[in-house]
């Protein structure tokens, strides 16, 4: 996997609400349930949950982006 | 707020384990307390978590990105 020299400035949202100046998500600990992945790759359609899109992201760009699991242990 | 051209094509994660295939954190629910916001900017020196680093990634590029917030209702 190598370093992108195109990545250090470069905008890390594509396409999601670039209408807002910034994209927050707020998310009740009562949601989550048991488990849920969380997107940080900014490609999911299940935004903001992943739904795997990190890994064709990461073959498309050799990035290594992956979610944030949040869980019951 | 402009779209980067460079975007679609460019890692998202500049620095950050890139030693790894692919870069994923689990977080158990006890130990967020009453509320933690989650990075998804990857500038983070806090990774997984949010230090305001992404406030200096969106002036520098134009991006608007920002944490997930989860917390106690
Ligand atoms: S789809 Fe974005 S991290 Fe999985
Ligand atoms: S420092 Fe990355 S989202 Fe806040």
């Amino acid at each position: 996997t190598f370093l992108d020299k195109k990545t250090c400035g470069a905008q890390v949202n594509p396409c999601i609400r670039k209408n807002e100046a910034k994209v927050v998500n707020t998310v009740d600990i009562e949601e989550i349930g048991n488990q849920k992945a969380f997107c940080r790759c900014w490609r999911s359609e299940k935004f903001p949950y992943c739904d795997g899109s990190h890994n064709k992201h990461n073959e498309t760009t050799g990035d290594n982006v992956g979610p944030l699991l949040v869980k019951k242990s």
